[in-house]
């Protein structure tokens, strides 16, 4: 059996930002040699996603919109979360519509992906380093 | 350590509709020979779902009625995916509430199950052929 | 190739509840002696989920709230899932939107989390025994 762990480090320019990592992801696929097993992507922080979705801009700026509808940023003040002098409950929550991870397998030693499949990370309470892990087994 | 892979091709008479897999799940466990092991199960398309709940069809009708109110096909125009030419952006977010995969134990060369448990395809975008990956990894 | 399996059974005081389990996640990884691998973790029944995010109990009543307001329970008579006898609908909706399962690296024999991740069980229909699963394999 082999393995292998890779971290990414992400800092967004904006509080809600959603960023293709599928390269990344590629590159440590092929570095880890293995042809047939499982490669876990996962957000390491609790406002953020790993998300496989379309590659379209417009389609981006629909999440955004929508997440903001489903779980607004404001008023701060409607989230118990926030009195522990945070603001960001309401990245907690959309991080879990979107989910933490995706587990994606590996055939004859690629991602074994769909035409439009593209992994993204998503972030919900960004402008600062956050850390996204990459696990990968078989052999 | 043994794997095996299958594609399923599923191909819908409507836009939104939810289909048990959990017989072609199983058969793919069976002929894998997998004792104890991990079983992904993921659309790969990206406007549809797999996800595990209940084999009731009001539960059923309950899941495609709350995924319109909460992510609406009408007026189309109000997303600006579908300024692209699709009409689809809709289910691109839906898909985001269901979830695109599972990860089911397997124990004793069976699917480990609670009682309930059933793996289903949910179709957010049908009325053409679509495709679901069975990656098994174990021994 | 090894592989461990453990099942907790959890028995709720109230309807809807989120209860901490990474100890005893941690102490099934110890047990598995695996030092490189994936743990799976896997709500077994329908109306719960297992999801990881912040211990800070301002946020879980935040998600609570958040969850009745999305998936409301009552009253029962919208879904017809409930014309089954049943009164739980809201349960199966709203595991959906926190999820089934997570998959976590096991790196150097540990769970390879960032700072603040904590695994959770969330329960919506509580008030009965109900049971999780615990998978890890890995070498």
């Amino acid at each position: 059996m082999k393995s292998i762990t890779r971290y990414l480090t992400l800092n967004t320019s904006k509080r809600m930002e959603l960023i293709n990592i599928t390269s990344q992801v590629r590159k440590a696929v092929e570095e880890s040699q293995v042809k047939e097993g499982l490669c876990l992507v996962n957000a390491m922080h609790i406002s953020a996603s790993v998300f496989i979705n379309d590659n379209e801009s417009g389609l981006h700026y629909d999440f955004e919109k929508w997440l903001e509808k489903l779980a607004p940023h404001n008023p701060i003040e409607q989230y118990k979360h926030n009195d522990t002098g945070e603001d960001n409950a309401d990245a907690h929550l959309k991080r879990q519509v979107m989910g933490r991870e995706v587990v994606v397998a590996i055939t004859s030693g690629k991602l074994d992906f769909g035409p439009w499949e593209q992994i993204y990370y998503g972030e919900f309470d960004g402008q600062r380093p956050k850390r996204v892990l990459i696990k990968i087994l078989g052999e």
